[in-house]
């Protein structure tokens, strides 16, 4: 969306594929560090990036609930594909964004944003106090917990392995707060409550299920790029789009930006950002090698 | 200002310094491309900007008014002095920005103030019904020419080159604009008047010297980052602070981000996604490397 504000003003002529605006932010409940704008919902905040782009619809081609399913290189450029139709075009600028990976058990759904959260850095202020737990063993549910120590009363940090995997520090920090309580060998099963998440299922090392009160759960079991309709250019083993400080691929003609990228930190403010970097990248080379 | 969004919601200890809150942004008259607000003055942007970071004022030590002038490396890490003390710090954020570059021709000093500007925004309602240069062909000398249009009887646009460079919509907006008259391959070599400016001195196309009356001159030439006080780092020619996809400098523990680094567009969006970047990836460098 911020790419569309910088080409629609440029007058450049390109178009818009989206499944649906807004992505991921659509799920934050409150979004209170996109600068300028203070305690938002994500809803409310793709409605604002929705109205500025607005002003520019005539400017551009919006194709929406278009979703491409696979772009190729073609002799003159590429060419996006979608089940409506096969669309030319001289560059292309992939900001899919990425999906949480789901932990894919009962109750996950049905909690999420009622207490089910995949965003520790959006979400930890809302946790003051409560007892909260992190399904992960890696450097993100590790950063998480470290993250969420800083509000809430407990933290508890569930790993499937026997040890913690990743940073050796984040490690210690969390072994040592005395905030973090970490439980190795123990499996996420379910989620339970009423209108809101109470508790939470685990299966520990000794196979029995045991439910645990909770006051919020957040899962940090990596993420997924959507990136699988383009397959030329070069990924990381999790399949995030590798981009230079310019947010160009390995491939000529071909940018990302935002949370498919290989960037570490999903944040909206670093996608607008890199979105706009990308697009202006983007005409820089057009106006560059135009024939 | 957006790093210090992030690292006081992730309760780092820091301190910002800062001349004033703001920096170029304020010389805006209109900011149009920062997703989520659309139609903004650079004043009433910035104000939505200071709101934001009000709310963790207690999170924070701001030192307002106190610029930083030298930055150096220490056994713990660096200190970053001013004219008030020296404060030992395990990291630096260099977000400095950029500031007016100077056009450098005879009278530019002399009647800075006295009819010669670096800030349209600020000084246009001066030159009601008046005529005025502005010396510059990008983006910020047509913003600036597109605003004095809305005061000044007349409003020359100086152009070394052959044509305007930048945004297409305030190209047209210029070219179309009764008010103004874009005048190309003409470069100003001097200024002159008596107390106050009275006249420019051009040179066209056909290389001939013409001293024209005018009654204001806005220079619009470019940027001057805002390095000179940490010599420690790598930098380009321009003396722009070389960073990586992380906005790491050379030095380990120091980051830049914004306008001050050599990242190619300098936008408002941009700046903000590369300070939130910059702080996470110091809250990340901070954890994993803490004693």
């Amino acid at each position: 969306m911020a790419a569309s504000v910088y080409l629609a003003r440029q007058k450049m002529h390109f178009a818009m594929f989206t499944g649906s605006l807004g992505g991921q932010v659509i799920w934050s409940s409150d979004v209170e560090n996109y600068l300028g704008i203070h305690h938002i919902s994500g809803i409310k905040l793709v409605e604002a990036f929705d109205e500025h782009l607005e002003d520019y619809r005539k400017a551009m081609e919006l194709h929406e609930g278009e979703k491409v399913q696979r772009v190729t290189k073609t002799k003159g450029g590429f060419s996006v594909e979608t089940e409506r139709g096969a669309y030319p075009t001289r560059t292309v600028l992939v900001a899919t964004g990425a999906d949480h990976r789901k932990l894919g058990v009962l109750g996950e759904e049905e909690y999420s944003m009622k207490g089910v959260s995949y965003c520790a850095t959006c979400d930890a202020p809302l946790f003051v106090d409560k007892v909260v737990h992190v399904v992960g063993g890696g450097n993100s549910a590790m950063d998480a917990a470290l993250f969420l120590a800083k509000y809430a009363k407990e933290v508890h940090l569930l790993s499937i392995n026997t040890e913690l995997m990743g940073d050796e520090v984040m490690k210690k920090n969390c072994l040592e707060s005395p905030k973090i309580t970490v439980h190795f060998s123990t499996k996420t099963v379910g989620l339970k409550g009423g209108v809101m998440l109470e508790s939470i299922v685990l299966v520990g090392a000794d196979g029995k299920e045991v439910v645990t009160p909770t006051e919020g759960v957040f899962i940090e079991v990596g993420l997924v790029p959507q990136s699988d309709f383009i397959d030329f250019v070069g990924k990381d083993k999790s399949g995030q789009i590798i981009v230079d400080s310019h947010n160009r691929t390995n491939v000529d003609g071909v940018w990302s930006a935002g949370d498919v990228t290989d960037v570490a930190y999903k944040q909206i403010a670093i996608a607008v950002g890199e979105g706009s970097k990308a697009s202006l990248d983007i005409i820089h080379y057009l106006q560059s090698t135009q024939t």
